[in-house]
């Protein structure tokens, strides 16, 4: 039976099915609780988070169910915040802010949330998986999650970085494919090089690591499901096709794109954060190309934009707004989480015993 | 049963798994003839043959097997013969002949063989299917296959390209993915974006048509041609996996980098022939890669890197050779066509018999 394997056994999970950590609201109490209430792993993506947020919004999990459910951070990269930023990107983002009615240059005070607060609350609260995402994390974290019994994952975007991540000591590894939405895992040494398909990246991975693999990108449906395993994985993670869910807190504009986008108009950006990452093409995105090479890095970036991005949000202009996506966006469907997941474990059930006959 | 579906039983296939065409010499009558007497389908990459030579070829495959078997030319593409090539370029390309000890700036005479003419000699010689790259065929000679029963297969990246093929009339639609080795197949206006991974592409484009579609791209075993039935493709057609056989025609260097690659050196350059194509990176190509926007489009850059290619191809130098390869190329064996087709059914078998239990 396609659900039985190391991962479903050891997360006790009904199905193979774990909802991507997505940060930026889209991952509420409601949608975590709801797929891992219908037999799959939720995954609060606490990243933008700050530590006493997620500690609530673990309580509001907990409310909802008792079953298994995972937290992801991001591993904090060193940065310059007093860089200087390009006269012509400064430019181009104060162009966008009087389009929005808000003030030029805003003031930055915080670049990203204190990482060390934000661990600390997820080993005070132990939920049953903690992922991670943009590094390794430090030895002695690590062993402080696994004296609680939290299963860790780690994402790798090549067969290099699963192989660190194996070596550092986690428990699972999450595969990201090139089709993924949002962020880019990459942790080593950046290349175009490292933009690998699901097809091409999960064997390969699969091959030269001895702990299980989560395939990541592109995935939808039963049909990428069944694929994920047949290619070795023994998950299939899944964002976009929750980002459209009843109880996904993404953007009602958000999710209208995602739900009307093709796949050709899902394209790279590193306009929003300074990280590469895949969303839905937009006027932000086509201004800020050209100036690419001039963009202040991870996290600078992104907390440069954080005043455009709330205020696109809040005035409903998506053509300011970061709108995250895979490039199978468009069989992404409305639907309630709990729907998804009986519907995605009654596809995957259908095709594994067509695919045996 | 996997191996029973509307492909398999059209063209005759005891196994739905396609050796992709790879025009350049690898695909000689020994591995397209061995890959269709071990029941899958051979395909005689025949674009940058003669005419002359590609009736040759299909004899000579006749002669090894009366097994129905492929044939994949590229639709001509207006072009400016008499362009100005960029002085960087000329220079870059002039300093590599001087490695090479051969003469600067040679006369070009032919830019591509005549497709008429081609044509022609696929319509004499009927293979049992006709495969086509880079465009739309046109109606006529479309009908003319269908006459005489041939099976037409058209190559798309994006799902606008495969309704576009479908239109036309084919009867089989290929579904290139971005890991794929080799030429991309796009036709409709390129960008980035149309870098859809296997994964994402598959299904949606077998949402949207109603002809059967083979996948293409990052599948190198069982696994993957087993993900690729999972996602709704009908067959799957594998390149890379095949130009390490040992009837493969490809450079013994070739073969050996393929081997020896890793999936993080395998980038996509338009250097040798100005379309983009993905291989496994050398100075060539990263020789060229800054000059890429003054590149003289496909197929006149095609024409101009010839001399240097069959240079470095005679001098051993595999600095300077175009070493195509998908990005699973890692997963490659040195193995005979017949072991490897065989080996691929056994494998797909036991993951499908595995899934569906």
């Amino acid at each position: 039976m396609w659900t039985n394997n190391s991962i479903t056994s050891h997360l006790h999970l009904k199905w193979p099915i774990i909802q991507a950590p997505m940060a930026g609201g889209a991952t509420t109490p409601a949608l975590v609780a709801a797929v891992s209430e219908a037999g799959g792993l939720g995954t609060l993506g606490a990243a933008y988070m700050s530590p006493e947020q997620i500690r609530e919004a673990i309580k509001s999990i907990r409310a909802l169910t008792d079953k298994p459910f995972g937290v992801n951070l991001f591993i904090p990269e060193d940065f310059d915040a007093d860089q200087q930023i390009a006269e012509g990107v400064a430019q181009a983002m104060n162009d966008v802010r009087d389009r929005l009615g808000i003030p030029h240059n805003p003031q930055v005070t915080q670049f990203t949330e204190p990482f060390a607060e934000q661990m600390a609350v997820v080993l005070e609260e132990v939920p049953a998986v903690f992922s991670f995402t943009f590094g390794v994390l430090d030895h002695r974290l690590l062993a402080e999650l696994k004296q609680r019994g939290i299963t860790v994952i780690g994402t790798a975007t090549t067969v290099r970085e699963a192989i660190a991540l194996e070596a550092s000591g986690v428990d699972m590894i999450a595969a990201q494919g090139s089709e993924a939405g949002g962020h880019r895992g990459s942790f080593l040494p950046d290349s175009p090089s490292n933009m690998i398909g699901t097809m091409a990246l999960v064997p390969q991975i699969v091959d030269r690591v001895k702990i299980p693999v989560i395939a990541a990108g592109g995935i939808m449906d039963g049909r990428g499901i069944a694929a994920a395993l047949a290619l070795g994985a023994q998950a299939a993670q899944l964002g976009t096709a929750f980002l459209t869910c009843k109880e996904s807190g993404a953007h009602a504009l958000h999710k209208k794109a995602i739900l009307e986008t093709r796949e050709e108009s899902i394209v790279m950006t590193r306009a929003f954060s300074g990280k590469w990452a895949r969303g839905i093409q937009n006027e932000f995105m086509t201004t800020l190309a050209p100036l690419d090479h001039e963009l202040p890095t991870y996290p600078v970036q992104n907390a440069l934009t954080k005043d455009i991005r709330a205020a696109a949000g809040k005035q409903q202009q998506r053509a300011y707004m970061s709108m995250w996506a895979g490039q199978a966006a468009p069989l992404s469907q409305e639907i309630s989480a709990s729907e998804l997941v009986e519907k995605l474990a009654a596809e995957t059930t259908r095709i594994c015993s067509n695919l045996g006959q």
